[in-house]
């Protein structure tokens, strides 16, 4: 099978990197920049340097950009596709992808299938793509009407892959609970580090501090795309959580040792039991 | 030389363990619950079961317990430490200690030197102790007015046991850092948990969750009384994460994505030179 990856970044590059270690299709690997396609070709994470093109003889499209350049990639190449090939992506918002091509996908009978990968780094770019980026992790797949044989193939080439499972739901469940899971922690890890302690803290920190801060090394032109194409179910979590931090910070004042034990205790029976 | 041990939890446990491992000192190990000591001493943790009348023989002591339960111990056994001998804490906060054993150092002269191990566990008890636990780890060390010699003793066996570093400090400076580095994760874990999609999180969920809930875990008992112990620097630092929150949420309700791409870049900057 011919398969083609749009932007080889480190979403796309682990799948390139993750398509040449678990199976034999054939890797078309397209970049905007020429250096970078150049550079996975010598690696060895693609087979042949393709343009748009070349999309006409792919069976299978995994379109790795960020929101808006997935809908313009999916949009302007609606009349190149080969026919009956799908079509996934990997974008962190869903709503607004299938909204963008909602024309197309109508237009052109796409046999699209959205696509999201619940593993990441902190770095971005094909140098930290990793062929195990993502070795038992979950791929969220939201079929939104594609036909069995479609999302079947999707999820058959994520074990493939070496993903873990695949969690099938639709558009909205996933934007919300993204919102949570997700944007909300890095929202916060960008809040909590923004102190004007944080760089006085050698010496006085150990592990929460690195686990809560470790996201704050964002990408930010992806993520501020990201948090406004998902901006009311993400505005609600930030509501949420200030409310939660307010009524812990007002038992704190209020100096009341019954309550916040019992809030403490709520919170640490809610993590036992994930 | 003796060393006395109050207290054989996981900090207790640790630090008899550390002594076991490192050093040729001998070991008295107290405990409230007889078992506990027992169950140490069993374990080749401790060299002695002890009672509090052995404070006489002991040259170096090391309360383990949590903070009132600390000040009761020093109050009561004022006149029972050997003269001359070094008393040292691991209480997360450092101000009430000091506060509340006030007379005590004063009217009988006590060489106290309060200090903090930056390591821990979500887990309590023995059973989780580690003589590794301090491997490399920060002790921070509140001199308020302790002789040199005492001060030098508490960081020379922090050396010993494995601590990477002394960091030297007063206590009103150790409770603000510990209130932004410690106890904010802490709460912020506790409020992030608490949510009605926590439960629904499998399949959608990776890293980034898994860091900022991972001290929801948490010892109710004993955090509830370290944040009312530090309640006004911890209270300012909820205040201040609730602002730089509503600050996000306003960028995002507004959809500025500039301002908001300069507010990630920022937050970026700032972990990036930690």
């Amino acid at each position: 099978m011919n398969i083609f990856i749009a932007g080889l970044g480190l979403i796309g590059g682990s799948f390139a990197k993750a398509f040449k270690r678990h199976t034999n299709h054939t890797i078309y690997g397209y970049d905007i920049n020429p250096a970078t396609a150049q550079f996975a070709l010598s690696r060895g994470a693609i087979d042949i340097i393709a343009d748009e093109s070349d999309l006409k003889n792919c069976g299978f499209v995994v379109v790795c950009l960020y929101p808006k350049a997935t809908v313009d990639f999916i949009n302007r190449n609606a009349a190149n596709f080969k026919k009956g090939s799908v079509i996934t992506d990997a974008c962190g918002v869903k709503g607004v992808i299938y909204d963008g091509i909602e024309n197309s996908v109508k237009g052109y009978s796409l046999r699209f299938v959205g696509a999201h990968p619940m593993a990441g780094r902190e770095q971005c770019g094909f140098d930290y793509s990793e062929d195990e980026l993502y070795a038992g992790a979950s791929l969220i797949v939201t079929p939104e009407g594609a036909d069995d044989e479609a999302v079947n193939l999707v999820c058959e080439i994520a074990l493939q892959l070496g993903f873990g499972e695949c969690k099938i739901t639709d558009k909205a469940t996933h934007d919300i609970m993204i919102a949570y899971t997700s944007q909300l922690p890095h929202v916060l890890a960008c809040s909590y580090i923004n102190d004007p302690l944080a760089p006085l803290h050698f010496g006085y920190s150990a592990g929460s501090f690195k686990d809560v801060s470790r996201v704050a090394r964002i990408n930010a032109e992806m993520w501020s795309e990201l948090f406004l194409d998902n901006k009311e179910a993400l505005s609600q979590e930030i509501a949420a959580l200030i409310s939660n931090l307010s009524d812990f910070k007002n038992l704190i004042d209020k100096n009341d040792r019954a309550s916040l034990k019992k809030a403490l205790e709520k919170s640490r029976k809610i993590k036992e039991q994930l």
